[in-house]
């Protein structure tokens, strides 16, 4: 590490180094472990997947911010290989380049927060992570390229990188969050608080320079989750081990309190938008990026649950890739969807085009002005069910051949 | 009706009468309407989707089955409109078609129990129903072809009719089921007792000549149906209109009681079992039929809800399109079903292949074996959860380019 060359790059938040190098775990020989180093340590909050088939990353991530009661220090992260169902081998392997790390980045082996992703059931080739160690900490550093280089690396089937920045200025100085994600198919994820099992082709690591503890990092964190990860949903597949990890290292001096708190929430929250956004965008076969807006709701649960039902219904999702306008699909969806409601009450738009009102097609209906806003990449459909004020927000895609293709590619 | 033509048709059960002529619904110009007649009536029971958005002949059928004790005198079906989403006017055009079947059949109005399938949204045509009748009073008859065009007519998206028959001999006296089916898309199925909200593109009708109470027909449908058209699933959407209808005709003499009741609710679910089973085998653009044997469980009902995400899962349901014996996607979506399970003590074959095995891939597996055994059309794949002597078989299938090609085909 050149600590000497840690400058402060634009929109990067401070106290961090990132790097990434190829170890020879993927099979397309391109760079595949990265690492990103709190030099002087950093307070983190992180949650998992609920999937109840956890990654050993998964299992051993949540033991280290259990007992180092959040505190890392350095974030190493490997993709081709999930070390998924791979046993205790699995999560000594996982530990073994844990305690490798911290050796070399000088902090304690539970101060290092590892993640995988890729290929499930393949022994975990914790050596080759072990080996590419000492040129790592030759190439990490605070640049954007350096940045860039890590969310490179982590991908696995995405077509881009994903990276997301976010300041908020108080009183002169700048608070800057740096996102980076992964994901691009078997992407439901449900993440919670890390107790109980846990699902993850998604990564998420989010990087910022406020000063804060590690519980107020969760109070902002799940929130932030809620309304964007864990409100998309490309296949429905819930993966083995999806992170969203948010690293704080205190290095702009600016504490996260009553008076920070709000700006930076909203901060954050652009940040997880933008990259649950961009997830949802390069999903496998992905052609139309499809907004449910569920409005009229007993409560934000019910609208989620309705808004999932469509979500997941091939029949919806294969009329959105042919900007089909049908309405009867969305209604049977949500009729599935176990809320009770009553069809009479619903409204239905699909762009700015009236499509069902009040239990029957509606009167304004234009099939051809409804297929002409479903050509568009990105729309949204509202549906109102008129019981309450509660609502939601649901991103997902349509489902095409090409989907079916990528997936049914044996052997992947 | 020609009534002196009723005869002792070779395997199809006495008291009943059917027929279907062609009413210029269904685009395409065939046979459209059907309908069954039992001269001297016949106790009913009857299920329906549990679907909150429900067809008017399912708002209708549900009213009569209440009123009458499930007394039923004449069974009337149309396909090319499903009478859904069509508000007041569709419920009064259904039970126009009621009333004028009624007139002709003998019976009282709410003794017709109506059914339709198609098109959702579409104002429904009842002139065309109603001037369908007199040809089908001419039409209807005892004979094996009259009951085929009853099954015939009912079909939409199907590629083939759908039929069952079963007998019981009770010392010598033939108690005879036969069964009818349609479905081929949109298909999974939540049939409930018509109570409550309510999903069909799933119709079936099973005649029999038992002599039996409403009640006790009630008593043996809801197992057999619970463990035949409630688990399957061909692609998790749940219709509008899924109807099952058992119907008593008493023709035979024979009374279901406790000596006959065993036998006959065998038979009741060899008949179910095989039209779930033609159901999906006919699913729209299905590769492969695929069972899904959950053993080890708790209970029945997570054995089934493991059984469920496999079988909503696009990841499973691509791999099997390829013969892929991809596990880790199996194991994925058993741990986001919501069933808490240790997956250290799963063990998983697909066919006679073993493919996990407590945790970790088998020693055993064997790549190309696998694949090869998935290669038939008809496999089964068992998933044993370690944790109790419970179990459930689920069918379903792959998912292919065929069928977002014929989904996605704008505008059906």
């Amino acid at each position: 590490m050149q600590s000497d060359e840690i400058v402060k790059s634009q929109g990067l938040p401070q106290g961090f180094v990132w790097g990434a190098v190829k170890a020879g775990i993927k099979a397309s020989g391109n760079a595949d472990v990265a690492i990103a180093v709190a030099a002087k340590g950093a307070n983190g909050a992180a949650m998992f997947t609920k999937n109840q088939v956890v990654a050993a990353p998964v299992t051993v991530g949540r033991r280290h911010m259990a007992s180092t009661g959040g505190r890392v220090g350095v974030v190493l992260v490997n993709a081709g290989n999930a070390n998924c169902a791979t046993g205790q081998p699995g999560v000594d392997a996982c530990v073994q380049t844990c305690v490798a790390a911290a050796e070399r980045f000088h902090c304690i082996f539970d101060e290092v927060f590892p993640s995988s992703t890729g290929i499930i059931g393949v022994p975990f080739p914790s050596e080759k992570v072990v080996a590419a160690l000492p040129e790592l900490e030759q190439e990490m550093g605070a640049t954007p390229e350096h940045a860039d280089s890590f969310a490179r690396a982590i991908m696995t089937t995405d077509t881009k990188m994903k990276v997301a920045r976010a300041l908020v200025d108080v009183d002169g100085v700048e608070v800057r969050i740096f996102g980076v994600a992964k994901g691009a198919g078997m992407i439901h994820p449900q993440l919670g608080a890390p107790v109980g099992p846990a699902h993850a082709t998604m990564l998420v690591y989010l990087f910022t320079d406020i000063a804060a503890e590690s519980e107020q990092l969760r109070g902002v964190l799940e929130p932030a989750v809620e309304r964007s990860f864990n409100s998309i949903s490309i296949d429905g597949d819930t993966s083995t081990n999806d992170t969203v990890l948010l690293l704080a290292s205190g290095a702009s001096g600016v504490k996260l309190d009553a008076r920070t708190q709000e700006p930076f929430a909203n901060a954050l929250k652009l940040v997880c938008g933008s990259l649950a956004y961009q997830i949802v965008d390069d999903g496998e076969g992905v052609g139309h990026v499809v907004t449910l807006h569920i409005t009229g709701a007993r409560t934000e649960a019910e609208a989620k649950q309705v808004a999932k039902a469509i979500a997941h219904s091939p029949l919806c999702k294969t009329a959105w890739s042919s900007a089909d306008p049908n309405w009867g699909r969305l209604l049977a969806a949500a009729g599935y969807s176990g809320v009770v409601f009553d069809p009479a009450l619903v409204n239905i738009t699909i762009g700015s085009q009236p499509v069902f009102e009040l239990g029957v097609r509606s009167a304004a209906f234009q099939e051809s002005a409804a297929h002409a806003e479903m050509q568009a990449r990105d729309y949204t459909i509202t549906m109102d069910l008129g019981l309450g004020e509660a609502e939601c927000r649901f991103l997902t895609c349509d489902l095409t051949e090409e989907y079916v293709r990528i997936n049914a590619d044996y052997s992947t």
